[in-house]
């Protein structure tokens, strides 16, 4: 059986570590901005238009075409457009292998692969502590613009989910397993969720 | 730090089997049951009676005295009042030390214990099957006879949830890890989930 996890998260949740530290341990491939990145090399467009696409399920009001844009020949790509672009590109990644996937509603897209869904979430404190001390010198905002980003971004990813899927974003339902990071050092915990990991993929059905 | 785990679960999700294999691996003390048998000791009140209660969230409609009713002096005692005896009983447990406590409302009730929950869940089909197993020969039910019964457990466990707390039942930000029990058998996991709860108490808070 293929092994592929889909990794579905709330910004400032940890969700990106713990696919990243969980590809590690597990030897699988990673996919998180990667995704991007070969979306933008297909389309040509840049990599932030497409992010901003990507999981945000709003059509962006500023156009930011890439370095590539001369030798892409369709200008009307809209957002379904991209968001199909996604799709494929993201049903290419599981067609390779084994892999954890990381955001970008694979958990919806890849339905039909039998992928394990995890969804990351944690209390705010726990966010803006996370965010604060992963922000970049030049980049430190207060507490309280901190929650602001994190809501929206929050906002963003369910509105996106809603669009591509009937299913409640972050609906315990929807996934296998839900893991609360509040108040956890993430490497912590990676080798339990490893090893649930790959008990759950040799699971009876 | 006190080990204390509670588990919450939807009827049909194996939340039992989990809570009772984790208390063998943990080695920490199992209460489920034994919470009923209690304040069945203490009120003279018969254990139909205060399991009919205790996770219902609904005055049941026939009383039930038990045998040792006639030490029992106060035939007033309405809901509330066995709901207060059901709480203090699972302070008494909290106290006594490591342990892991099933349903109950136990992590509303012990909050401020610094408690590990987890909520455990399936999808329909699964609980159908798990239900199915576990019953005795006299006491087969058809598969849409089980779900009408699964439905009706599960919104009475909301119910008294909703009468003791403020937070929604299975709300995934009220727990610490959710498991989907799903097309799964619950032995596979323990190893897994007990490591998590190891790994869990010992975090930095």
């Amino acid at each position: 059986m293929k092994k592929i996890v889909t990794i579905s998260r709330e910004f400032g949740s940890g969700g990106r570590e713990i696919g990243k530290r969980l590809s590690d341990v597990l030897n699988l491939a990673y996919y998180d901005e990667e995704i991007i990145a070969e979306i933008s090399k297909e389309t040509g467009l840049s990599e932030d238009y497409i992010n901003n696409i990507s999981e945000k399920g709003i059509y962006p009001v500023a156009f930011n075409f890439g370095r590539t844009f001369a030798s892409f020949g369709n200008l009307q790509l809209n957002q379904t457009e991209i968001l199909v672009k996604q799709q494929n590109v993201l049903k290419k990644i599981a067609d390779k292998g084994d892999c954890i996937i990381v955001g970008r509603g694979a958990d919806i897209t890849l339905k039909d692969y039998n992928t394990m869904n995890i969804f990351v979430y944690s209390d705010m404190e726990s966010k803006i502590k996370r965010c604060k001390y992963k922000a970049k010198e030049d980049e430190k905002l207060t507490d309280k613009e901190l929650e602001k980003k994190i809501i929206q971004i929050n906002k963003d990813r369910k509105k996106f989910h809603n669009l591509i899927s009937n299913l409640e974003w972050g609906d315990r339902n929807n996934y296998n397993l839900c893991i609360n990071t509040s108040e956890i050092e993430i490497k912590e915990i990676i080798p339990a969720i490893a090893e649930y990991i790959e008990r759950w993929f040799r699971r009876k059905i």
